[in-house]
């Protein structure tokens, strides 16, 4: 058993506010000591042990949960992004440039730039991540992504229903008996979860529905894509079929927001997709207002959104959609674990997971305050579990 | 004499249509060899010399030119950033806040801060950087923060015209009587640029004016901060001062780009401040369809945009500014040279400086496609001069 501790903490967010002041729980001039990969205590500065990692005052919070990636790709996009800011409108159909890049991937390659995409992001401060298949979009591929996935973390998620692929256009009904057949079969041993594309040119209610339900059917709890591009049945959807969360969420009626407050489904907000698809940001402030579990994600991808800064994420949610960035720093912490239902990481409390981020600054606020300055100076705890 | 060629470029940006294609001057597999602090040629891959830096296949562009900072300040104003994403209004005044603590900073500290402030810069791609005073606003402290920052930069700006100090206000015109004459006196023989911020709240047209004509008298070229907050005369005063750049222009009229259309004067957009002060952005598409030369800055202060990242600046100003990632490289390399008047950097040709950025990325499309993400892998060059 190796022993840690993170001391001459300046300020600790713990996110348990029986340990520090305020929600996020927070502590001056504290310690953090870890037994192996649990949390054990948080007290004062001064503490001793095997391993000593000296946060000489800076700011200390829980690593990062990014509960929404597409981290299992190949291809590059770039050029697409370039035409989107010139006013190219952004529908989702670049998905089949990346799948037919993927496709033609060896596993080897694959799992290299996996590896590559989990140390950036790790260096940003994630230590759970969450990993969606989709662009295989075959048996084969959709089995053999999340099979790479699942090497890396344990939040995997089956993601045959991104995009009808070219070969199924026309017969989409068939495509969706296949991904809740065969794909689904071949698949579901890597898998935690399940998911869809809920939105107009991917994916109707009925459909989404579908899939979600042939998921249950083999243990796979139910996250949804949905409510990006416009307003549509996502969300509702999502609270019916019992969904851990709901992605996007960039269109809310007042219905959409009243049933995610009755239900215990997380809204996870995507900012970062937002910006690169020149879309309106989200009005996270409605949503919290009514109640609702909120989480920010990264939705790193080729197409919408390719980056792994949870940081990035905040200062846009802060700016621009009306989180405080308090309520910003529990969105990525103890929202993206309930967006995962999980209870064991997102704070630093006695038995939690002992991830955490040291930042170069005295406060989690200049996590917004300083804009693309990469204030993650050390990860603590591995990335993926 | 030292040969140092950096090989294997991917892409590379000189910014001379004569040594590639396009506006940028793009080639493919290229390198560019430097002898001691000059680039003497650009030519394909494998080349011999005494430190070779290879590239590795990505992009390399010209070292960032960073025309608009004030990196000499003591202080924390995270906590004022925080209230104004809450709803609280910028006009400036905390800069009163950092006014007092620099003043009571020792000059070994301040220096320490710069140190610190330029090393993050360098880190995120700034080969050339200018630096303000503004934060001693006293004859003692202006001077002060000059000489700070002549030991990192050449482009050193005298800035006793940010803000009216506290014991002035009620006598502004005695005030500006005093930058004129013994601050201005004391400050000069550290200065290269002369600066005022034309502001409702801060100076108006006849003092700046007043300003600027006393800096020219003795040697020191113009630029200005005009047409931040609102509407109002910075940018016509620095065309008619012949000032070599005019920094924000959130606000123009018609008439204003008209001037800078038949002007040598630069505009130099700020997007980190609108982003930090809740503005909106510049519309800089406008201005670039007018013909006049523009420029990316960081303004890196504690109080309206405390980032020095460049990326940051190219992302908001692709997504939110009408900029193409082309005119935006342009602005944070060439666009930043002719704001401080400087022909030698911003490219990589046959006699610029041997200033250089290389990516974790395979073009330059990837600043702004990959927010967020620390994208600069090295910096060759030295920061500052």
């Amino acid at each position: 058993m190796t022993t840690t501790v993170i001391d001459h903490i300046g300020l600790l967010i713990t996110n348990d506010s029986a340990l520090g002041e305020g929600p996020l729980g927070q502590r001056r001039n504290a310690s953090v000591v870890i037994e192996d990969d649990r949390v054990v205590s948080v007290g004062d500065a001064g503490q001793i042990a095997d391993k000593r990692i000296d946060a000489e005052g800076a700011c200390v919070l829980p690593g990062f949960v990014d509960s929404h990636t597409h981290l299992v790709f190949a291809g590059d996009r770039s050029e697409e992004f370039t035409a989107r800011m010139s006013g190219q409108p952004y529908d989702g159909g670049g998905i089949r440039v990346t799948t037919e890049a993927t496709r033609s991937t060896s596993t080897a390659e694959l799992d290299r730039l996996v590896r590559l995409r989990l140390a950036e992001a790790h260096r940003a401060g994630t230590t759970t991540i969450e990993i969606k298949s989709g662009y295989g979009l075959n048996v084969e591929d959709e089995a053999r992504s999340l099979d790479i996935a699942r090497r890396h973390t344990s939040e995997t998620t089956f993601l045959g229903a991104h995009l009808v692929p070219s070969e199924y256009v026309g017969n989409e009904d068939d495509y969706v008996d296949l991904v809740c057949g065969d794909m689904l079969a071949a698949s579901a041993p890597y898998a935690k979860w399940i998911d869809a594309f809920c939105e107009s040119g991917a994916f109707d209610a009925e459909q989404s529905r579908a899939v979600l339900e042939a998921g249950a059917a083999v243990g796979l709890t139910g996250r949804l894509h949905g409510n990006q591009l416009g307003p549509g049945p996502g969300v509702q959807l999502a609270v019916e079929c019992g969904c851990a969360s709901v992605d996007h969420c960039t269109y809310l009626t007042d219905a959409d927001i009243n049933a995610l407050a009755d239900s215990n489904t997380v809204a996870t907000f995507l900012p970062a997709a937002d910006f690169s698809t020149k879309q309106p940001y989200a009005d996270a402030r409605r949503v919290l207002d009514a109640g609702v579990t909120v989480a920010l994600a990264s939705n790193c991808n080729p197409g919408s959104s390719y980056t792994t800064s949870i940081s990035f994420c905040i200062a846009i949610a802060v700016r621009d959609m009306g989180m405080t960035i308090d309520e910003a720093i529990q969105a990525v912490t103890l929202g993206g674990a309930a967006a995962l239902r999980r209870d064991d990481i997102g704070r630093l409390t006695p038995g939690s997971a002992g991830h955490a981020v040291i930042l170069d600054a005295p406060s989690h606020h200049h996590l917004a305050y300083r804009p693309g300055v990469p204030l993650i100076r050390d990860t603590i705890g591995p990335l993926g579990h």
